[in-house]
Formats: C-alpha cells, sequence, structure tokens
C-alpha cells in the first residue's frame, strides 16, 4: 500500500514530506480550509490553507515558550489577551500561572474552535475554563475598541502571509496593542523563519520596533514549522525579559516539557549573523 | 523540466526534499559514496552514502560551534586533533584563533580530501596551511598508538550509525582521546539528532560520561542535517565550558556568523524534558 503522505513547503526549493495514517477531517469555513491529518511521527495535525498549525508532537514547544517567556518575565500577571489561539493551547499554558484572574481570548473563525475541540480535547479543554471567555470576533476590530486593560498579550495567529492574519503584523495593530496593555504590560507574538523568510521577520520586527521602546527576538526549534528555529518577537515599553538578575521568576510550580530559566535565557542569544542584522 | 531532487531522512517516516540544479560529483571510494550536489537553497552539498556531510548554506554554524565552544573554553590551546574534517571546514575555523602552532587531521577517506579540494575551495584550502598536518588513516588506531599530546580533540566524523564511524562513538576510543590529551584538554564531539533519535544520542552521552568527569551537550540548529537542534557534547576532567565569569574568552579577533559568547551559553541551555533525561 502507498503510504500517505503529507507536504509541507519550508521555501520554494525545499518541502518537508510527512507519512501519514490519514485524514481525520477535511472541511472549509468562511476563512480557511482546515484539516486535521493523523501523522506517524508527529501525531495528529491541524492544518489550515494547508500550513500545518499545530502537531500533537512539538505544540508544547510553541505553546510554552510564547506564554511562558512573557508570563515569567512579568512580575504580577492577571489578565490576558490572546488573539487567535482557537485551538487552545496557548490558553492551557496560561492558566497553569498562579493569579491568573482572566483570560480573554479573541478568535476569528469559530470552525477552529470547534474542530479544536473535537480532535485536540487536551489543548481546547482549557476553552471551557471558567476563566476563559471565547469571543470570536477579528481581533483588529475588537483592540480598536476595548477599553480593557491586560498585563500581556499573545498574538497566536497564523502566519503573516495569511490574508485574514496580515492586519495583526501593521504598525497601527502593534498601537492599539499597546493602548490596551497596562504600564508594565508586555506583547509576545509568533514571527517566521529568519533563515528562510529574513524580510519578512525583519518587517514584522521594524513594526513592532515602531510601537515599544523594547522589542526584542526569542528562538526556539518547531521542527513542524520550519528546519531552521522559529523567532518570536517579546515587547514592552517597560519590561526587559532579559532584565533583572538573570533567571526568570520561575518557581517550578508546575512542570514543563520545553521551558526552564535556563532556556528562557537562551531563547534571546541571537546567531552572530542575526544579531549584526537586527541590533547593528 | 522536471527538477532535480535530493531527497533525506530524517525519521523512517520524514524525509526532506530540496530541489537541485543536478548533480556535479558522484564516485565511490574505498570507503564510501561520495557526491556533490548543487541545491538551489543550499549551494554545493557533500553528500556521503546518501547522507548530507555539509551544505555551503550552513556548514558555518557546524564548523565555528565544533570549533569555537571548546577552543574558547580553553585558556589557552595550541595544539589541535581533528579526527575525521577531511573537507577542510573545521581546519579553517581552528585556524583563526591565535596560538594555534599545530593541527593534526586524521582522516580515513584520502576522496573526501580530494573531492573537497575541488568543490570546496573556500573549505579546504585550509589543509595547505602550514600549521595543518594531514593524515591519512584510521583515528582509532591512530589515537591508540600517538604519544603526542593535544590540548583540543575535535571529532569530525560521519554519524554512529555508519559502520567506519562506529569505532568512533566507543568507550575505548573515548579513554585513548583522554591519554592524548594534555591535563586540561577538552574533547567535542557531533553527536545526533535527540528528537528522532534520542536513544542513539543518549547511549553516545552515557558513553562519553564513562570516559570523562566533565560531559555535557551543546545545540546548534544545521538544517541540512535534521530539522531539530543538532546535538554536541564537550568533554573534559577539568574545564567547564560554563565556567568561570560567565561568559567564555571571546576576544573578537576574528569575525564569526553564528557563534558569539552569547550562544556559547545559550548552546548549553537543555529543553526541560532533555534535560530531565540527561540530568536526572
Amino acid at each position: 500500500m502507498v503510504p500517505h503522505i503529507f507536504r509541507y513547503e519550508i521555501s520554494p526549493h525545499v518541502w518537508v514530506y510527512l507519512e501519514c495514517n490519514g485524514i481525520l477531517h477535511s472541511g472549509r469555513s468562511g476563512f480557511q480550509k482546515i484539516e486535521v491529518v493523523d501523522s506517524l511521527d508527529f501525531g495528529r495535525m491541524l492544518v489550515l490553507d494547508g500550513v500545518i498549525n499545530l502537531t500533537e508532537r512539538d505544540e508544547f514547544v510553541y505553546h510554552e515558550m510564547l506564554a511562558h517567556v512573557p508570563l515569567f518575565s512579568h512580575p504580577e500577571p492577571h489578565n490576558v489577551l490572546i488573539v487567535g489561539g482557537g485551538d487552545g493551547g496557548t490558553a492551557r499554558e496560561v492558566l497553569k500561572h498562579e493569579g491568573i484572574s482572566r483570560i480573554q481570548l479573541v478568535e476569528i473563525d469559530e470552525e477552529v474552535i470547534s474542530v479544536s475541540k473535537r480532535y485536540f480535547p487536551a489543548l481546547a479543554q482549557a476553552l471551557d475554563h471558567p476563566n476563559v471567555n471565547v469571543l470570536v470576533t477579528d481581533a483588529v476590530e475588537y483592540l480598536k475598541e476595548t477599553e480593557e486593560k491586560f498585563d500581556i498579550i499573545l498574538i497566536d495567529s497564523t502566519d503573516p502571509v495569511i490574508e485574514q492574519s496580515g492586519g495583526l503584523y501593521t504598525v497601527p495593530f502593534y498601537k492599539d496593542c499597546l493602548n490596551a496593555l497596562t504600564e508594565r504590560g508586555i506583547v509576545a507574538a509568533q514571527v517566521g523563519d529568519v533563515f528562510f523568510e529574513p524580510h519578512l521577520v525583519m518587517s514584522v520586527f521594524n513594526n513592532l520596533k515602531e510601537a515599544f521602546h523594547i522589542a526584542k527576538i526569542f528562538y526556539a526549534p518547531i521542527p513542524s514549522y520550519t528546519i531552521f528555529p522559529y523567532c518570536f518577537a517579546f515587547c514592552s515599553n517597560e519590561i526587559d525579559p532579559q532584565g533583572g538578575s538573570g533567571l526568570p521568576r520561575f518557581d517550578g510550580s508546575f512542570e514543563t516539557k520545553y521551558y526552564n530559566p535556563q532556556i528562557h535565557q537562551a531563547a534571546f542569544a541571537l546567531p552572530e549573523d542575526v544579531r549584526r542584522n537586527f541590533e547593528g
């Protein structure tokens, strides 16, 4: 029998092929094609418009880093906004932090939520937690209008190249984020692949630098996204993620699989050629 | 026209496909099949028995980390042994350090050297440096017999799964390395992929721990090897690569593309699940 193959593009000239057991779900929402693919090495994968959004095998790296790096950098986070994140993985990680009284999650595509509840219950069950408020709407509009203030905003969207996410990567959007932040507030965002898409990463980063005093890149390996470590951004007007006494306040009150205080610091070490481009 | 495709296996169920302009060289030595493939995104690639050994695009990460992490951890290295490394890339990086009076390179396969001189002159020209002595023989035998002492031994071989390299991953070989080291000597070695080959990495690492007081893992992303950061080992009886005042002695007397003092420290930060396995 010929095995099922799922192929994803890393660059126009590089692809990764994954052997799969089959496709568990395939549908189309008002925004995108949504598939759930069962792969041998990465487990179940949520695929949006042909792009892997998460896999059971490595989602912990992405969700732990997007949530814990900003949350452990903030002295006392209570109120968290998640932009996107309809799968529930980021909410799951945020809920592990003591003192979180409210998570507002704004997802544009209701179908992502319902598919995740069916195929990724270990992630999506976080959305049913009493401290999590799920709103299905466009986060760009939501942030223009909200009067609420958040300690942390996590931008857990699809890639900047995808149409409905484009608005999440502009200077006006970042300024709206800033307006919705408390004084020591932090924005963390997924950005992209600096090895194969350096111009894209640089342009997102330049937009972030226009809106925030402190804007730094941090890295984590997410093999199902790309073969080079994946870039996140950390932005704040007050808080330096590498500041203070060195290591972040990590109390060990819950277990992690990727994040720890050494990884927190290490994630901000940039390869010399990247450092020269971004800081030079 | 159908593009040329080079395929490499990451695991039995995951492959990377690279679009190529063609094959520049294909031959067989007494030890292995040697090919030079011209790829669009990774440039020229040296392929041994179907496995990518180096590419023009990312070889700097591998060679800088294998050489500079141990060399900048040592207070005063003079005499360096390279096991394998017939392409010249590691020797090129070692030669950048002041105070290196002698590099002994022991490569088992003369064909690797001659193919590299023809297709990778920017790397292989290091082999013609007056301080580099190239010996074509089996390093396992060489290390049993040599009476020379080295400050640094760099094990720059093919993977432990490949037949002619198997002897380079055993406790007796590591003990022979230790015998050939000066008192504060360091061994650094390429090891493997802890995401897809955790048992292989663990067994190499356990062998290293039997031979040396200090044995640590460090990481670097080498996309043409595997989609997860690649593992190296640092071993010594005296020197802790993270010891002393924090950052290593990096004098900035030459330019790097990947290595810098922050990357040096960051490379030793292990993902929490790996840390628990290796240190727990």
